[in-house]
């Protein structure tokens, strides 16, 4: 049997590790450490860093292996997003037996931010327990929505108010969300905030946040949006790539 | 200068504590622990252990205070907590001026779960700006909807999908909130999941999540939801407060 924990590290700052996904990750025989290709090289080597930083004198052994690439060209989303899915459980299941034999064992998978957040860690983990005898438990870690309040010192939430998570691709596809006056959007690559309409809406952006190479920006979307639009493009250059949220308020 | 640092601490695991936190704590002058009366006295141990646990060789000074009580009373229920923000900001003024009278030093505060997500703390921060020279700075914390969702072992969103998060008072009075078909409901002292026809409705329910009193239960909400209402009596009268969470999931 395989003891699968999904540890939540936080968003980049080795200081958002909690003394839970420490020992975690100390009692793993495994702690497997996904490649995604050089432009987010910085991502595996933050997990380097954390791993050399908590496993002196441990037994864990720490496995790198090749994450497959999605297939950004399939025009049905889901489908695409599936297929990777069964890819990844399969490169999950290939370093685990390789490493683990005898399928025995408890392995551990260092997850950005939150496993319950937008990321399909866990939806792998149900894949992979179709192919090997597994249980799952789940470590929860920083996530970017927290960094990102904390970084501007703001509160997720107005008195007693609801707040909406959303994507950048809702937001451009159907506008503002009915039923609250907090939004916070992720998974945008393309500001989805150019296509509102800025009046009466405050902004608070922020990347790579909780690295040196945090960034942010805050105030109304009328004249922050613009400055947004610029640091990121410099931010992405300079980077090879960039990770970044934020959060507005209407009314 | 008073440079007060919000500390989020997680939902009652000590093992949900930060590195970062520690080191917050650590390098405080002063970390004030606000008493809520008896029957939330495990709240106020588990600051205290936490404490204990990583300010050894420290020269940080401990102070608990009593924190005001809320007049639930007020109709005006905005009003009420506004009045009563003020009263807070008033006794963390009285504890910092009195063990640090030069009004110049670090003070932290150990926030439940992360102080973005409802918590007051950032509000009352901005009063005691009002009568102190204080900068605020936040660390963040493990909450309530990770805690959940961890106890679980499930996704907070579907794939691509927004989540409302919203509180039992607005669920009762305006029903499944639009835009959202996952919905997280905090601040619920009275279950109002009843108010909702419960066909084709998941809910997953957590209580005292992360500490050893850890209760779960999970499944359709109308075999669920009875269960829930039993299972938070019984946890309640046992221990004379509880502090619940749930996530729902429709179609």
């Amino acid at each position: 049997m395989i003891e699968l924990t999904l540890i939540g590290i936080g968003t980049g700052n080795p200081g958002h590790v909690t003394l839970q996904a420490i020992q975690a990750m100390r009692a793993a025989d495994l702690v497997l450490i996904p490649l995604k290709g050089a432009d987010k090289a910085d991502l595996a080597g933050l997990r380097r860093h954390i791993c050399r930083s908590h496993l002196q004198g441990c037994a864990t052994r720490i496995v790198e292996f090749d994450l497959p690439v999605r297939d950004a060209d399939d025009p049905d989303y889901r489908r695409g997003v599936n297929l990777w899915h069964d890819r990844i459980a399969e490169a999950w299941q290939t370093a685990i037996t390789a490493h683990l034999p005898e399928a025995s064992g408890r392995v551990a998978l260092l997850v950005w931010g939150d496993p319950s957040l937008y990321d399909s860690s866990l939806r792998i983990a149900e894949r992979l327990a179709t192919r090997l005898a597994v249980t799952t438990r789940v470590i929860p870690g920083i996530t970017a929505i927290q960094a990102l309040c904390a970084a501007h010192a703001i509160p997720l939430n107005l008195v007693a108010e609801p707040v909406q998570i959303t994507t950048g691709r809702r937001l451009a596809d159907h506008g503002w969300p009915e039923g609250a006056d907090t939004v916070v959007v992720m998974l945008d690559g393309g500001c989805a905030f150019q296509t509102l309409p800025p009046e009466g809406i405050r902004i608070w952006w922020g990347a790579f946040l909780g690295m040196a190479e945090e960034i942010t920006c805050a105030g109304p979307l009328a004249d922050a949006g613009p400055r947004i639009i610029g640091m990121r493009q410099t931010a992405r250059a300079r980077h090879g790539w960039i990770m970044d949220i934020y959060l507005m308020r209407r009314g």
